[in-house]
């Protein structure tokens, strides 16, 4: 039944990290009906985030200007660096608008399971701009996930020696947690690094 | 943080069914790391799509062709005509190989929740065909929901007195079925509705 280009369009939209191909059949639909209104317009909108978005060369996240508009920021602060595994991440710890420092985008966390070794991330990367750099403090923003910790691990390695501080997010009860619908390792590690009130 | 060109994907990612804000960030991350590989084939495929698809004039279904190769096949039967809601109900019924005929798309069923009343649907468009054409059978194939139904009432008193035979698709267990799964009103009409074996 399907064919040429709306066949070749569903299959990439199954494509897409969500979606397989009964949601991509319901998206092609709903495009189809709405040409002008929608589907030209985000035809266009996907060509030009293509031609217009750098990877900035200092910190590796996704921005219309390289370096970054947060790079070039004169009023954040280029001696704290965020370490954060995804350019997901840095937009996360944007839109808190509680950092003023800068990023590295280490690109993922070391990963026996799915085959990410140091090399994949940009490991080097973080190493020669804190050997460089101005940066006095270092505070690693990885997942709280076995490979997001021995990645730090690992970078805490790489780093020792230089004169950076190295701190983490803290570990305890999200805002708004019950403590009922809490795993037992973020109840027990709350607890221990409970705060006076 | 996001602007101008992505912030624009994002949006219109995220107004697609099924899509929201996140899952819109996470498709543009995915789509900005595959830049010539995914992203711009897209772009392009949606472009090449929206100018090939039309709509049927005679059936409502969505291909390249108009009339559609369905309509236009000689090996398919004119005699009878498949009503279904949606294109996606005819991709469905293709899928499956067993219907040789043809098909009328309504648009949708009617319901005064949605607003949906005879005016938005193909009814009339419908009733022509039958009245202009050689149709002998009627198989309604529409969901088997309320507002369904009463679409299905809708459609047989509107084709009432024309030479053709009406019929609905079986109720009963799905293919793969578990009866401690079913709701009680399949179980119901698939014991009212048992065959000899």
């Amino acid at each position: 039944m399907l064919d040429g280009p709306l066949d070749t369009m569903i299959k990439q939209l199954a494509s897409l990290p969500g979606l397989g191909t009964r949601s991509a059949r319901r998206i092609a639909l709903h495009l189809l009906t709405r040409k002008d209104a929608l589907m030209i317009p985000l035809s266009k909108s996907l060509r030009d985030a293509a031609d217009a978005i750098k990877t900035c060369a200092i910190c590796q996240t996704l921005d219309t200007a390289d370096p970054c508009r947060i790079c070039r920021d004169p009023a954040r602060d280029r001696a704290t660096i965020c370490i954060v595994a995804t350019v997901a991440d840095v937009w996360a710890v944007e839109r808190t608008g509680s950092f003023k420092g800068v990023y590295h985008v280490l690109g993922g966390v070391l990963s026996a399971l799915d085959g990410v070794g140091p090399d994949q991330l940009t490991l080097s990367e973080l190493v020669s701009r804190v050997q460089e750099g101005h940066a006095r403090e270092i505070i690693i923003a990885l997942p709280a996930t076995v490979d997001g910790q021995s990645t730090a691990h690992v970078i805490a390695d790489r780093l020792h020696g230089l004169p950076v501080t190295i701190t983490r997010l803290a570990h305890g009860m999200p805002i708004g947690g019950e403590l009922d619908y809490l795993d037992d390792g973020t109840i027990a590690t709350a607890l221990k690094s409970r705060a006076r009130v």
